[in-house]
């Protein structure tokens, strides 16, 4: 049994970015970018006005207050039309371009004379005390020079990067394809969430689950159906997700006579990867991949209980779905935070998550709180829980005080 | 001029929650629940096994290893065929229906005899030196009784809690409207994202900035066009987007003679609620209220530096946009986290927000890092901060190892 460190690796080694293609700008929030984008031109690309006021030129100016001839004006977007020299001054707007001569903006607060709107003023006075050569304005290329890499590739874009692609031209960004993801529960005992299950069977939550949990991660996933207990049904479905970049299959990966989810996998060229990992809850996962021509697909034989499917899920098939997708930080760094109660006694032989909530109280510290969670079953709790607090295999149990490692689930 | 808290209040004060409908559970991912939904049945609906294994009756079981006589099988699904009674045991698949009588399940691997998948096993010998009555079983019921509440109305569904609607048949969820929100960026130095800006005029990055913070807060946004600085043009956009729950508009609010924007608004019915905010930067923002008949809609006005405007929309829209879609915690609690650095020496006046990095080091207690930030039009700088850092007006500066509040961004 391997442990959860080198389970991920195994996952990650057989990750390789997608295909790039590119999209308009405003749907490519949360997708990764495949190319570094540059600024076409300096930003700001001209020196400009940061505040309503006056463009003037500090030199000369030492006697305050100080009346000044008034030339014009500028708003932003417009061509300034006249130079401005020891003694004058223009209007300016902010973000309008400063004219040449002027090198400094005093603000409209400070001065007096004709009311702004008014087209006939001619001389304005200025009531500052000082005035600083450069203040309130931005010098061209103050942000950033023309041809500097302004969002890396392999970024997530998110609002503001997607502001920044826009400023700089970029309307079609070149990002990486979706992972196309199929889910594929399996077992008779499972019926469709729509129908009342006869006793002893349960309604196919997995499927939902790990659809918008594929989905969350940033893949184009597709639930395909319910995979049954029957070797050529089985089969031709299984075939079916063998089309997509990642199949995930849940149930079937346990030691029993009815699990034949690693045989029919192996008769499909699924090459097995490896089987059971010393996570709890977790331990069946299976991971192999098949290789057909320029096709990969990664298959994940999840457990069948749900919680185990879905701390799978988040702990191996996130990963490598940012993987795919292009994205480079796949490593998640847990939190150190401390515990507001005790740990479960029930962890001890293996590595284990548990469900917990991550709770920010009003001194602003967080701490983390375990719930009272009945085990792999036990989908309540874990809807619950805004995060899994993880206790390593042998370690002392935990108290209030004591610090765990905590992963922030969305 | 009104506080942060106040503008806030204002904000929330005028949010009701819109209509709710029901829609496909798949798609159901991010809604918000609108109705409490209960357990229809027990969870588990019966008593059942944990592991794969042999259901045994416990009582008069002292001498070990004990042989029993095996009656059948049962597995998940499927209704036991046999009562169990003592002496005798029915092999048992992990999820199936615990047999009448039996009260503990024994680990296949505590077993010895004929294989597994041997029909015609009849005898099995347990080889545990103990069995504990209930040992991996689940009673009917431990996780929920049939009534109970499982997810509350008004929980944003994540993918654990679609599991759990899944679990009890709630096959199409009533979930609150999405907001339908305007994007209207103005001003005639604002050129479209695919073209070429003459000098002086830049382009459109707001407009897909706030499309895409709308999207993320979980708003149906759209981008109506960029408003010119022409009364007549303008009043008919903006008119258009009065049409939605929500119209953000950017530009054209400052103080400066063409800032047309709450002219505009004011003739078309909108009443102003408040206008400038101690909030650096942002200061300008606007806002008011529209109410037609049954329609309402709420109108923000953006200042037009970009970075202003994000901030604007992280701190006074995403929380409306949240309360219109029934979430009740609309209140976001910061971190109080160390500063890695020095905090800005420019901060002073107001309640100012500064972009920033969480960073988790090794040690797994997260650190703020202050960029070097170049005021409301640096974008780059925004883009690489994954939260905002919070200086409260007139306190004195941090230093590093000082506390401060940090607020994540996605």
């Amino acid at each position: 049994m391997i442990s959860i460190a080198e389970a991920r690796q195994h996952v990650l080694d057989h990750c390789r970015c997608l295909p790039s293609s590119p999209v308009a700008l405003t749907e490519a929030l949360d997708r990764v970018l495949a190319v570094d984008v540059v600024a076409d031109r300096d930003i700001p690309a001209m020196t400009k006005a940061l505040m309503d006021g006056f463009a003037v030129r500090v030199e000369a100016m030492d006697r305050f207050p100080e009346q000044l001839q008034v030339l014009g004006q500028v708003a932003a977007g417009q061509l300034p039309s006249h130079d401005v020299g020891v003694g004058q001054a223009v209007r300016i707007m902010t973000g309008a371009m400063m004219p040449r001569g002027a090198n400094a903006v005093v603000p409209v607060e400070q001065t007096s004379g004709v009311g702004w709107a008014d087209e006939s003023m001619v001389r304005v006075t200025i009531e500052a005390t000082s005035v600083q050569a450069g203040q309130h304005t931005m010098k061209q290329a103050a942000i950033a020079a023309r041809g500097e890499v302004l969002v890396e590739a392999k970024t997530r874009l998110r609002p503001a990067a997607i502001a920044v692609l826009a400023e700089v031209g970029c309307a079609q960004p070149r990002v990486f394809a979706r992972p196309r993801v199929a889910v594929i529960p399996t077992g008779d005992e499972v019926v469709a969430v729509d129908q009342s299950p006869p006793p002893g069977k349960l309604r196919n939550s997995n499927g939902p689950m790990l659809l918008t949990q594929a989905r969350q991660a940033g893949g184009e996933a597709a639930e395909l159906g319910i995979g049954p207990d029957e070797r050529e049904s089985l089969r031709a479905i299984i075939s079916r997700g063998l089309q997509r970049d990642v199949l995930l299959l849940s149930g079937g990966v346990s030691a029993g006579a009815l699990d034949l989810v690693p045989e029919v996998l192996s008769e499909l060229g699924v090459a097995p990867i490896f089987h059971q990992v010393n996570i709890r809850p977790g331990k069946p996962l299976w991971f192999g991949v098949r290789e057909t021509g320029d096709q990969r697909t990664l298959v994940f034989g999840l457990p069948g209980n749900p919680v185990s499917s879905f701390v799978c899920f988040d702990r191996f098939v996130r990963p490598a779905l940012r993987a795919l997708s292009g994205e480079t930080t796949t490593s998640d760094c847990p939190e150190q935070l401390e515990l507001l109660n005790s740990a479960p006694s029930q962890v001890g032989g293996r590595d284990a998550f548990w469900p917990a909530n991550r709770i920010v109280p009003d001194d602003g510290v967080p701490v983390v709180e375990i719930l009272d969670w009945r085990g792999s079953a036990d989908l309540c709790t874990l809807s619950r829980a805004n995060g899994l607090a993880f206790f390593p295999a042998g370690e002392p149990l935990r108290e209030p005080g004591d610090r765990v490692e905590f992963y922030s689930m969305l």
